[in-house]
């Protein structure tokens, strides 16, 4: 039968567990049961919820049955975490789709295979840096900053998710004149940079936005999916003449996710479920920067990303956040070569200014991929060197 | 200026609160500022974010000028809560729109106001039930359900929230029927009651949906706005062609609001933001029932949806869940006459059905809003005594 089966971590009133699991597996679905006449209970019997599993640590699974609702994540987070959202110390920690459930979500268009071919990278963890302080600043400044950071061989570069339409940097400008720069870098230094423009502005909007961003010929889109809905971004990977990467961006997603106690976990809304929808690339704080979360946390999203399933493909996982190139051989440590390097500060704050940031981050992946340590490239890439100086480097203990 | 102030709860890194409150107003807005030469911050003035006020509790406000986002939610969520969400233990309690930003936010169409006219119940709190146990029933069911409901007299009726588009109760049918029905029990009794359809499904397919709804003959809206999102719901109230009041169920909003230390406080995102995107009516849970949150939290839902604001429309406040007559003078004390009483098992689970629970309800109204005691008017009122009988009284405190 397909269902649905929902993992959650109860921290309040552990004492009647199995009564409280049967609630909500009935609550949700028919309502009630053993007082039902036998014929009403054989009509109901395929729309009942089940308990599954129930852990005396709190951990309940209930399975509900598919047929309740429409194959869609509002109908679904409506069943498995609607009103029950509010019902005490209760977090959301996994949802398993049935494999007929799981046909009705795309999963990246893209995805990480599909990404390395746009980037041409086949060996090595991805670069992406982002444009900074791009607030009340000018195309000009736009375009310098943008020249910089490809010029110092980056793969990907993605808008300041803070940036929306505004007077000085238009969307649609910052795609024209993007792909201008990033063609006259192409053609000096035969390196291809791929830029994520900020999809932003009223939801019914976005699709009509997106086309026109493809038309213009932008490269990827960036999205701050948690402020829209993770359907928004379904029916923009699904509609096929948009036809763009995007990249999820994990802004607002804090609020489900951070506490331990409520809401949804990181690995299931910033992993799994912007996987089934399709996002190409899910951007989520790594454990060691500036804003970090817990690394046990962090592996679950990029597990989620890229563990194998054959009914879809993978995305990039991009651990961020106060990424400098001394994290590099602890990036690659943790999260391997399907991922993606993300820095901002650590691209811009080089002495050599993003150019120099972006050598610098390669030299550091070049030296981790060849199993030399940042110290030792050091001592022949002037780049890496004066990184290394400034933000110094963190030695990877469970190597 | 045009701009917004969030205020945030910060309950770690309390130490150098100062430093930290500057960290976000620059972050968020021009990157940094001491650095700049004085022409550049000249330009970046008007861009800047501001502290605006810290309190050594951790309650720190900081202004955001509105140039640097669109007039929309996901826009505004983005700025004042995008990263910041993902940084340390942080809830978002309060948002202040300046009068030119509020401006973009249209309010309830319908409001208390409209709600009230098309109910034609200006003196008492409305009365709302819900179904129930509706899902693997067919239509004679919820037909059955739905006459004795507005026999009872109720004044608005619910779909359940977790009924999705299917086939034994299709959402076409379901408004053809409920129309018919509530025409039949209006000539009878005339009664009118409301009844609010369950709109779900794909993002963009819902604007199409709600306006065949509207040409069907619906007469209100539920919708599970928070696994939408906050937008989708401005933008169905802002089409004209909809003009259907819409209710918002809070479902999978305990994910947000929930925590203490996380996310965003119940108030603003269950009342404040709510209303200013056009909700005619936000259900939430009540201090008292099977699912309660704090006192405080609900009460300041309500005062949000109602508190007088010259720009726009009020919109109802629905504490809910569990709710049964003898909570009605504990909830017109809390809630007052603008508000809903909204109940499911109170109205069902009475010993003569929904209609029997309806009339208890109003008893039970009617007692409360002349100052008579329950237990006095049960004296000379059947349905309200077998009521009390089975779910008792609560007696109210702070009269």
């Amino acid at each position: 039968m397909s269902e649905i089966i929902a993992t959650y971590q109860l921290s309040s009133n552990l004492t009647n567990l199995e009564k409280r699991a049967e609630g909500i597996a009935l609550g949700l679905t028919v309502g009630s049961w053993t007082n039902l006449p036998s014929l009403k209970q054989e009509q109901l019997k395929k729309h009942k919820g089940r308990v599954h599993s129930i852990n005396e640590n709190g951990e309940v699974k209930i399975a509900y049955p598919a047929v309740n609702f429409s194959p869609d994540i509002p109908a679904i987070l409506t069943t498995v975490f609607g009103k029950l959202s509010l019902d005490g110390k209760i977090k959301l920690v996994d949802l398993e789709f049935s494999n007929s459930l799981k046909k009705h979500f795309p999963g990246p268009r893209f995805g990480i295979e599909g990404i390395r071919k746009l980037t041409n990278v086949y060996d090595r963890p991805l670069l992406m840096s982002i444009f900074k302080g791009v607030i009340g600043r000018g195309m000009n400044e736009l375009e310098d900053q943008l020249r910089l950071q490809a010029l110092g061989g980056v793969d990907l570069v993605k808008d300041d998710e803070i940036l929306f339409e505004n007077e000085l940097t238009p969307f649609d400008e910052r795609i024209i004149r993007g792909k201008q720069i990033l063609e006259e870098v192409y053609s000096e230094s035969g390196k291809r940079t791929v830029y994520a423009v900020n999809l932003t502005g009223k939801t019914f909007e976005l699709k009509e936005k997106a086309i026109r961003a493809k038309e213009l010929g932008a490269d990827a889109l960036l999205f701050n999916v948690f402020t829209y809905g993770l359907d928004v971004l379904q029916e923009l990977r699904e509609d096929s003449n948009i036809n763009l990467p995007i990249m999820a961006h994990p802004s607002y997603s804090g609020a489900v996710v951070a506490s331990q106690e409520y809401g949804v976990s990181y690995g299931l809304l910033l992993g799994k479920l912007l996987r089934y929808v399709g996002a190409d690339l899910s951007l989520f704080p790594s454990p060691y920067g500036s804003v970090a979360i817990p690394k046990k946390d962090a592996l679950a999203i990029s597990h989620e990303l890229t563990q194998e399933d054959e009914s879809m493909k993978k995305a990039f996982p991009v651990p961020s956040a106060g990424i400098h190139p001394g994290l590099v051989p602890l990036l690659f440590n943790d999260f391997g070569i399907e991922s993606v390097i993300n820095a901002g500060g650590g691209i811009h704050g080089h002495p050599r200014g993003a150019h120099g940031g972006g050598i610098a981050f390669h030299q550091a992946i070049s030296a981790t991929i060849k199993g030399e340590s940042l110290e030792e490239a050091a001592s022949n890439h002037l780049e890496l060197a004066e990184a290394l100086q400034i933000w110094g480097s963190v030695e990877v203990i469970n190597k």
